[in-house]
């Protein structure tokens, strides 16, 4: 077995992980399945009372006018975006170099549409009005992460995401939210996702991250944005004659979580305090704006990798599965509160952090 | 009430229905999942041993080197295609008029990938080696569905197929199955799927036709070629953190209704008798290669509609749910055996056939 290995099987071992909603397996959806009578019919082909009333559901809860659900987020954007650049007959966007369409995706945005992305910011830094304005080329669509996940999660303030949503308004330029967790934001900006998403001609959602869902998104917008996004999905192979196991559980586990996602950020802060508390830990963002953020750990992979194995053994606190190394030498590992968080004492964890802090004293 | 929804209402309430596997209600998901472990892993963007156990199996059965499980069939032809057009860099294909891709896909080949199929045979009879041999240009690939659904699902001969083929072989010509229905057309085959398919170079299969999953296809071949489709198949948003609630069902169902094919076969040659004995009434093919056909009556609608109407509350045997208006004034309908057509019977469909012959004479 190798040494990577060791430390997610270490992980796994522990009785008390910090982040997540717990293991994905099938009792994710047994459960979510276990409230619904077996009779209920199913969707058929995007048709059908129970994909209809979820997507009426979510685009009133998103303050739009209409919304499709999507086996993925992947799909729902291209789509998005394709949509945006044949109405303007411009193919050219922009998006945040750390842009899922740019690094998690295949190319698949330039493969099978030939839409050329400008790559907005730096890949360390938030896209801001300026980046915009200072374009020398006519794009149709901006897309826009909230929160930018790759750098942390990070977010813009409300006046500078009012600013650019003015500016693309006024300059013709569509604006699509990339809302993979926009969820999880609405405690910081303490707005209604409807308010949000207001700034937005086009918003994708996922049901997978802080809902803890199986799998699923929806894309919601204007209807005549919709219908046409509907053409799309059937092209992509997205028109499933059943969604039924996606939307079933991505509602049931809205209704249990939506209402979670101020406790999440709460706890996620406590938990970054937590770990900014011990010597050579940094988290980025310092202060959390959602559930999430990123560890960083001056410490080399090699002495890390040992050091979180005994760590979990001897408090059976575990951490992260995985650990990636960073351009100065040391580690990082991405953090998601969920509602295992809350079932662990203040104490327990406090005490396993300052045993955290000793380890890490040793190898500095 | 529209005078089509009356029909499909009175279709649903009758007690018999002789086609199918039973409505598609989430009981099909529940039946799959009982059996399952609540701690089994989820797959995970196309790992795990969930989804792998299960290419590896159908990969076995189709007498592949590899199989990849894609959300739908709309996909991994898509992708099949594209794939075989970038290894020759010809981006001409051939196929049926009536082929899936060409008439219900939204047109998603060409938008996608601008790949330009040139339509072989006409609507109404299967493609011979002849219309290939014609051919003026260079395809990348030659598209065959067996059987041909939009024709009855009808089949060639299986010394046609073999020489179809060869000849694809001999002139550089990829052959790709579409094999949506191939799983029922093994008994009139009398041939192992792995037999038929080494006739191909890749392979689609479905789950949720003969065998009655949710939903769910396989696409199978050499592995360098499935290896480019897991590309693709993350650049289409296929590649869902979460395949499970479709392989799991496909499985199940796939393990239940494979040794049943035969029988649904040996059903459908006795259903397809019943109608072709009724006035008026003729089945595509007259006599059925697989568990599906095509069912022609020569009565117009605004008279057939009532007449069904009537003979489901007074036979409580169901057949239809839809008509379809044919060129020569009459109606068609498809239908294909599954599960139900053993709970009823025979007496009972002699004597109902009989009644709706009664009828059909008083119309004619």
């Amino acid at each position: 077995m190798s040494e990577e290995n060791d430390l997610l099987k270490a992980f796994r071992n522990t009785g008390y992980k910090l982040g997540g909603n717990g293991p994905r397996t099938i009792q994710v959806l047994n459960k979510a399945f276990s409230e619904v009578d077996d009779a209920t019919e199913s969707d058929f082909y995007g048709n059908g009372k129970l994909i209809e009333d979820f997507q009426k559901k979510m685009a009133d809860f998103l303050g739009k006018e209409s919304a499709v659900f999507f086996p993925s987020g992947v799909m729902a954007q291209q789509i998005a975006l394709r949509i945006w650049c044949d109405r303007k007959g411009i193919k050219t966007v922009a998006y945040h170099p750390t842009c899922h369409l740019e690094i998690h995706e295949n190319g698949g945005l330039k493969e099978l549409h030939h839409i050329r992305p400008l790559l907005l910011a730096d890949k360390d830094r938030l896209i801001q009005l300026q980046d915009i304005t200072n374009l020398k080329e006519d794009i149709s669509c901006l897309l826009l992460e909230l929160p930018q996940r790759e750098i942390g999660g990070q977010l813009p303030d409300y006046g500078e995401l009012m600013r650019i949503s003015a500016y693309c308004r006024e300059n013709g330029i569509r604006l699509h939210l990339d809302g993979a967790r926009l969820f999880e934001v609405l405690p910081y900006y303490q707005k209604s996702a409807a308010e949000i998403c207001g700034l937005f001609d086009s918003v994708y959602v996922s049901f997978y991250k802080g809902i803890g869902g199986i799998a699923g998104a929806i894309l919601a917008g204007d209807t005549d944005f919709t219908e046409e996004s509907k053409v799309w999905k059937r092209r992509y192979g997205g028109d499933l004659i059943s969604l039924y196991p996606y939307i079933i559980s991505s509602d049931y586990y809205f209704d249990r979580r939506i209402g979670k996602m101020a406790q999440y950020y709460e706890e996620a802060k406590e938990f970054a305090g937590f770990f900014n508390s011990c010597h050579g830990v940094l988290t980025l963002p310092e202060v959390p704006v959602s559930n999430m953020f990123h560890v960083y750990i001056n410490v080399p992979e090699e002495k890390l990798r040992p050091l979180l194995i005994d760590f979990y053994q001897s408090t059976d606190i575990g951490l992260t599965g995985y650990l990636k190394k960073t351009d100065n030498g040391g580690c990082s590992f991405e953090t998601n509160i969920g509602d295992l968080y809350e079932g662990v004492s203040d104490d327990k964890i406090r005490s396993a952090f300052r045993i955290l802090d000793q380890m890490l004293l040793k190898v500095i």
